[in-house]
């Protein structure tokens, strides 16, 4: 784990990381904020994962996650939203939403992208074990993301729950089994297969498992990919169809993006603090 | 002024837009945060001036501004930082400091830079009135900025201090007539004379006037730029020369980024409020 890059923020550190990947056979970056209370001890974290086309760099420069993190003394840890690099597959015509910078958070069993779209395994556990090992990090742990990365949050957490204290999600991809993004993504990483991909869906996980932890989900009315692409009212039928507490906040006149997430990442963050600082 | 685009944002509203800037001679783009007050009755206004490289959007997006602004009641009016656009001149080497991206604040006399860059003007006179005509705002107006736009900031403060309440900066170019920035852009812009740079000098400015309006000015210790670039020792000195009261306040740690700005951006604007409020 090689440092690339610090930056002081908000008395806290912002650091951006490069290593090698055995989930992912790639130099992967990735970034992490450690509020000013590390130098005193070990501390909990918050693991952001980003949506299509971002990089680890979005959510650091944009959301202002980092003062609330400082005051609540989390760490937030921000994967890549996809394998990089040289000899790592991209979609042959350059679309945002396949291949780089859209991994999607599964582990791919079709060829070309076998051997290197393994988000699933490098986000559950090989990132969590690196910087829990190498960083002032106590091993509890929350889980959010936004769009692609809210869809990643919620089906991470409902798969393992053990593994995180509480997840939400802004505007996250809540039924990919059903939209264009989500099929399209998971015909070409998982195949034809519809069992596959429901271990992938969180509304299909959602109705089959419930949820033990707390959910908080965030959407935009405005977001223009409300209706086709990000469907939370699956999620809420899943929910209500299981029994697990759902908090569904639609947010009138918000949009896709970051200046969204801004406007309420201080309500998550504070969410989160709840169960991981107790 | 035409709307580009338009975006919620703590319950205000993040708006770009274009119009035929007079003084420029070219197409403009800006951006403007109102805040959730303006729907009642207008509002006064902070002007943010940008670093060099920087357009309107690396604010909006980076400094996390509109939270406090929308609490404090503030606009954000943000410039872009330089004439854009074709028949534009740029430096013939593409230079990051010289040309589109770098007006430095000032109106050029040497060609070929003076039919355009006339950025001085811009941000004195014509933004404002534009601004103050078509939007909620109750013209009361302080100024902020960073790096290149600290010393515009400062500059316009300095030598129009009837045109505002306060002024702030983080990491200003403070005495860019002895800078290697500042050489540089003076020599392009304003030609060999002196006396022509003085104009346009903060330090210089400040030793020969004082300076009547709050000023506070926030510098990062650990500023890549700080010696060479910035000196605001020489600020300080021609504060104490002039009687003037400088609130200059190093920063332990911080670097020249927006996570430096983002860092302090709440306290810079609660310093403004105080006096655009009353």
């Amino acid at each position: 784990m090689k440092l690339l890059q610090e930056q002081k923020c908000f008395g806290g550190r912002q650091i951006r990381y490069q290593h090698d990947s055995q989930s992912l056979n790639c130099s992967m970056q990735f970034s992490v904020f450690l509020p000013p209370q590390a130098q005193l001890g070990p501390v909990p974290a918050l693991y952001w994962l980003s949506g299509l086309t971002c990089t680890d760099e979005n959510f650091s420069t944009k959301a202002g996650a980092q003062r609330v993190a400082a005051e609540l003394g989390l760490a937030l840890i921000i994967p890549d939203t996809s394998p990089r690099g040289e000899g790592v597959p991209d979609d042959d015509n350059g679309a945002y939403d396949l291949g780089l910078g859209a991994g999607f958070y599964v582990n791919a069993t079709e060829a070309p992208w076998r051997r290197h779209y393994r988000m699933y395994d490098y986000v559950l556990s090989e990132l969590p074990a690196l910087v829990e090992a190498e960083l002032p990090l106590d091993g509890r742990r929350a889980i959010s993301g936004h769009s692609m990365g809210g869809h990643g949050a919620l089906v991470l957490a409902l798969r393992h729950p053990e593994r995180f204290v509480s997840v939400s999600a802004f505007a996250p991809i809540s039924n990919p089994s059903d939209c264009p993004w989500g099929r399209k993504a998971f015909t070409a990483y998982l195949g034809e297969d519809k069992a596959a991909w429901a271990q992938y869906d969180a509304s299909l996980l959602l109705r089959e498992k419930g949820c033990p932890l707390p959910m908080l989900v965030d959407q935009g009315e405005a977001d223009s990919f409300l209706a086709e692409q990000l469907r939370p009212e699956a999620l809420q039928t899943a929910a209500e169809e299981s029994g697990a507490e759902l908090i569904l906040r639609l947010q009138p006149g918000y949009d896709h993006s970051y200046y969204f997430i801004s406007s309420f990442i201080e309500e998550h963050l504070r969410f989160h603090a709840r169960y991981l600082c107790r």
